[in-house]
């Protein structure tokens, strides 16, 4: 598929590149927190990959791809100054591999892209290269070509985005929902994005309205209650995210909320339409094997803004975070991806497909 | 219904006078700020009928009764000094009646109190006497009327309620709830009560979870996204809410959410009881009939919290803030009200019951 356009694309988050890199001169992964953004523009400086496997921990860096890049970054920094010992170096590695694989269980992009790093190394250190630049050079490889994954499947799901939409979405679908919205408004279609705020980082009241914003689309914020009665009254004619994980039978797994909207959608007619990137996940048969994040309760507690984080709860409370939610393929209308549209329950035929369709 | 416990209900919600009176001392309505309870107990001091119509646009109180109360408070201090022509008083009566009535469209005790307030001051003139003492033994019959019902429909609600139940709940559902709890806990069942946390105003996360300690009930937050989650992992067992009004079809609106659990529960295959105080609002036929009101948008742009209010969202953004929603009778399993509990679809019963059975 031609792009319609390639590098013009105004939002900030379209291009992972802008927003997490290594850098030679500082010797660092430089990261925006995407905590802090767009209330600031901060980059944090990550020297060391128990900084970097933190800074996935705590939501410097999130969305399921991004995290998966810096992570990678992370073994590269591992993979600069090494022990001389060639068995202590691979030891080292994958016990390195192992604390940047437990930061985050459910995002199936980790899993893909930590072990291919670690094995770049490996396979550079039994080759007598520089294992620092091998993890480098795939994990910068695998930064472009998501770019162009993001870019392919946000033109594809341009297609079920009609002129006048008014489009539900939550959290933060990432450099994917950045194209759609592009390559809609470049065909000329009017759209309204109406972003849930996504207690408790409120990812849509700052990434996904930052990106809208610089993408001039118009955008409706609203709270994490409210889709169903705009269904009601006809002020949202579909639901639109990411996922961040898809299993071989059609099951998403997103940030925690969008099971409800599923739900709400099919109960009131909408269809339901996923931003899926680079397909399933091989290795997850079903939506059972995915396993669901739950962070610490006392995230819910707090909420962080411009001015800085205030408590919302009262003390002496319990509280739930379980990050994601799984949706089963009955409710889920689509599955976008950078080789097309596919419906759930044939998510496998993305397989057989040729890239770029 | 004899009562388990008259007096000792250690939740400060529970009793409304605790909270709201009318202070001959001090000439003024006296209210807790339900904005920023329980991170300060704060009283405001309401002057005029005026700062009573803006303290209830600006939520300073909350819920269908006690905003209903202050606003017939304010009509006793606009007859407290009112002109010596009859003509002119009655008028002027008329007038602040239709100024608190504006103030919020929904819920339906706004809509029987103040009439009736209106009412008892027109009659008390006519019959020359003081038509601010008339209002004030009107509004406080209906205080306490209303701390009646409250702790029947609560005491009902108790039936509901199962040994080890997890209990999912929405915005605060006020002195019903309250009794609801403390019944079951009297009768010796343990209760873990799941709060959504209710943005933009968090009544969920400040006045239930704060009436839930002070219950000595174990209380989980959650955010407003979170239910069909807990829902599909065997975490929730009901859901139980308040209703701002019920339609003589059995309708029921409230908070803004409460559709969306609603669908949820249906989905899940659990029970949705709504906690109903005094029954349906026999003005209002369906749920076409409840007006919806809009508040401003940008109330969903920040969070307040205990040390100050923070900008959640970034700049350049609208949004919406229907503050409440309308669930339909099929969604609804039963309404607990003080003349026992009923099915939506025949709500109507309510009427012929008599009361306190």
């Amino acid at each position: 598929m031609k792009s319609l356009l390639t590098s013009d694309i105004p939002a900030l988050l379209a291009d992972r590149f802008k927003t997490l890199r290594y850098d030679d001169a500082q010797r660092a992964v430089i990261v925006l927190d995407r905590r802090k953004y767009p209330f600031t523009t901060e980059f944090v400086i990550l020297r060391t990959y128990e900084e970097v496997a933190q800074a996935v921990e705590d939501m410097t860096v999130q969305g399921g791809p991004p995290l998966a890049y810096v992570a990678g970054l992370g073994l590269a920094l591992a993979a600069r100054d090494l022990d001389a010992s060639a068995a202590r170096q691979a030891a080292y590695l994958e016990q390195v591999a192992r604390r940047l694989l437990a930061t985050r269980p459910t995002a199936d992009d980790l899993k893909q892209i930590v072990p291919a790093a670690l094995q770049a190394a490996q396979n550079a250190l039994r080759a007598g290269q520089d294992p620092h630049r091998a993890v480098l050079d795939y994990v910068n490889g695998q930064i472009a070509h998501g770019n162009e994954v993001a870019r392919l499947c946000g033109e594809h799901a341009a297609r079920l985005v009609n002129d006048g939409d008014q489009i539900l979405t939550h959290c933060f679908a990432g450099a994917a929902l950045c194209w759609m919205l592009w390559t809609a408004k470049m065909q000329g279609k009017t759209i309204t994005l109406v972003g849930c705020e996504t207690r408790p980082y409120l990812q849509g009241a700052r990434l996904t309205a930052a990106s809208a914003v610089e993408l001039g689309i118009d955008f409706k914020l609203i709270t994490d209650g409210m889709a169903a009665h705009l269904m009601a009254t006809g002020r949202l004619d579909k639901f639109i995210c990411a996922a961040d994980r898809i299993t071989l039978d059609g099951h998403i797994t997103n940030k925690v909320g969008t099971l409800t909207h599923a739900i709400t959608a099919a109960h009131f007619g909408r269809p339901f339409y996923v931003l899926g990137y680079d397909g399933p996940d091989p290795q997850t048969a079903t939506g059972a094997d995915i396993p669901i994040e739950e962070r610490q309760p006392d995230e819910v507690f707090y909420a962080r803004g411009a001015e800085g984080t205030v408590r919302t709860a009262v003390p002496g409370i319990g509280g739930y975070y379980p990050a994601f939610d799984v949706t089963p393929p009955h409710l889920v209308s689509a599955i976008c991806t950078d080789r097309g549209i596919f419906a759930p329950a044939t998510i496998r035929d993305y397989f057989a497909q040729e890239p770029g369709r």
